[in-house]
């Protein structure tokens, strides 16, 4: 019989793509829809990349090394040194983006019915990965009302199991924003090292911290060196997502030559994207200092914002670009479907990421929503009044 | 315990890829070594394709959609036109090249332990996509004898179990360069009918013919258009390996539905790779015309001089641009490997691909090799003559 697989059944489908035609229709209707949905930056790709793409003069564009061009991973090890970590070129392996450096991590330390545990909410593509290696996540409940702090260490005992191989931390964090304390990830060490555990540090939004506060990367944690994996990106750092570019990184030589088997089945990652992102090493301090003051005064906004709605609630994260809200409402998918397909104010209404899509443990999430601050301020502000006004009248409303 | 997946021990290493630092090694002796080892040509890029990039003018590069670019997409759906293929954009989705696109079809019709069948020698990294699905390849021996022509209908009967979800052929084929004709693809029709199975056919090598043949694409096949998919890609066809863009084509909705799913997972393909091969469908007819020009007048060269070569054949393949050669030698990975440690001839030697990498069956391809003819005919016709040098004194000639 003609079939697909049951592993092609089991993928899971994006929880924000499903809206996708209901925000489609209402722009139709000539509604404005402010999509807060996503995590696609409205910042310039840094000059400096699209011009060393611009200035390509080969004649033949050919397979870089699989592990990505030795010049580029001379270059993110560099990049590491100016925030004190030592990564040598041989200790990086570059994907098509950090999806596929994530799901290199996933393939070469767990086989199928293996478990990573990983605290909830989280970035909802790490079920694909999840799914498309065969493993299974093992959620631990953070809570909104601690600002989705680490879970305490019991919850992580109480869930390994000879088949837990990894925990995998989002730092600083999508969906949440949380920003992991130096304190926090040596919690995480410590159950890493008791438990011979490998230590998956997704570091994409590593430069995207607020109010004087620093990152601690995981690759700071002494002894446990041969644990840790790092996973990283140009993505968001320099704006630059469609360039198709992460890594992972790790002192483990026995995981990475594993991992590079998996990179040369594939060939090469993508060479416009390679050197995009060796140039973007040398963009200017004052893109990001411009890009930092940006985002928090769009936190800052959204926050404050959300906060003044009768009902509502946000903590107010130190990191990357996104907050979880939790609102007066019966059903997130039901609300985010909603705003789309039966509600504008001034014809304007939002795209939101209904939070359920975020956590794996069925029916959490059902009073939360997750906000990309992603736009310019003033869209921001109007989306939250939008926001503020379809809470008035939501049939919904709890 | 901290340990690596059973799934990564598993992994294949490139059979090439091996013979890299004997290659480094005779360079840094000041031996000059011809690669005939690899599908990487030495042809340009079309300058439509690279101007294309030149000029992007966006400001940020932002993930594209996750099947590709709806312009690209309608683009190469006008390319089919021009040979006779109906397939509209919905029909296409795009990968980071032919690479991620069979990994896609092979997770979305099979599932661990169900079977592929594939006729022998076959393109080696078919090995890595299978086991990073999990699933097995089932080989069936094509001969050198009859030019790697389709092994008998009865060779595929009796491999067919009810694991069995696909054949899958290459055509032209890498590494054989055999084109198989329409009367073949009838008799693989036949069988995926009357079995049920999907026919994935990889036509990345489809405007390489000679001698005035043409190719026969699995998509003019009636009554097997729910069960074909196509893989294709601009790496070979307009020598643009590195921009990794390659896609799977089928009228399966349900197939194409779950593809969609695990190209959603890993966001989207390159940007910059798919501007270059939106605008690659525009290169003109000229630079076909001398390309393969290029690759008939270096097939012979190859052919004609391998078949003077005392005990050596190789047959006179119809496509792609690689021929399998059967030298006198005991073990051709032994051949290759001594080729670069301890030959050479008015210091010069070659780099070859042992064929036994493209056999899943052990103990085949000891005296085959695969050359790939991407050098300038003055190379290839030394390159010929250091192989006939080196198997006058090989000391594992038989």
């Amino acid at each position: 019989m003609l079939k697909i697989s049951a592993k092609g059944h089991s993928m899971p489908e994006s929880p924000i793509r499903k809206l996708v035609p209901f925000a489609e229709a209402a722009k139709s209707r000539g509604v404005k829809v402010h999509h807060l949905n996503i995590g696609q930056p409205d910042i310039e790709t840094p000059e400096v990349a699209l011009k060393a793409v611009r200035d390509f003069s080969e004649e033949v564009v050919v397979y870089s090394h699989s592990a990505g061009n030795l010049s580029l991973r001379k270059r993110l090890s560099y990049y590491y040194k100016t925030v004190d970590i030592e990564l040598g070129p041989e200790e990086i392996i570059v994907g098509s983006g950090a999806s596929e450096a994530l799901l290199f991590a996933f393939q070469s330390i767990m086989d199928p019915e293996d478990e990573v545990i990983i605290p909830e909410p989280f970035y909802a593509n790490y079920n694909g990965f999840a799914k498309n290696a065969g493993i299974n996540v093992k959620p631990i409940f953070s809570s909104i009302e601690t600002g989705f702090s680490l879970p305490p260490i019991e919850d992580f005992e109480k869930n390994i199991s000879d088949k837990t191989k990894a925990i995998l931390v989002c730092n600083p964090n999508n969906p949440t924003g949380y920003l992991y304390s130096r304190q926090e990830l040596e919690t995480l060490r410590d159950i890493v090292k008791k438990h011979d555990l490998f230590l998956i540090a997704d570091e994409v939004y590593r430069e995207f911290t607020y109010d004087g506060k620093v990152h601690y990367s995981a690759m700071y944690l002494d002894g446990i060196e041969e644990n840790t994996i790092l996973i990283d990106s140009v993505s968001k750092r320099y704006s630059a997502c469609g360039v198709r570019v992460g890594w992972l990184a790790s002192k483990n030589k026995e995981l990475m030559a594993t991992a590079l088997k998996f990179a040369q089945a594939r060939l090469s990652p993508p060479s416009f994207g390679q050197i995009a992102a060796e140039a973007a090493v040398d963009t200017p301090e004052e893109y990001f200092v411009k890009v930092k003051e940006e985002y928090l005064a769009r936190r800052n906004a959204v926050v404050e914002g959300i906060n003044k709605i009768k009902d509502a609630y946000c903590p107010k994260p130190l990191g990357a670009f996104y907050v979880m809200a939790k609102l007066p409402i019966d059903d997130s998918d039901k609300f985010c479907k909603w705003l789309l397909e039966d509600f504008s104010f001034e014809d304007q209404t939002v795209m939101l990421a209904p939070a359920t899509g975020f956590y794996s443990s069925p029916g959490r999430g059902k009073d939360e929503v997750r906000i990309s601050y992603v736009l310019k301020l003033d869209d921001l502000k109007s989306s939250v009044k939008v926001l503020e006004e379809a809470l008035k009248v939501y049939p919904g409303r709890t």
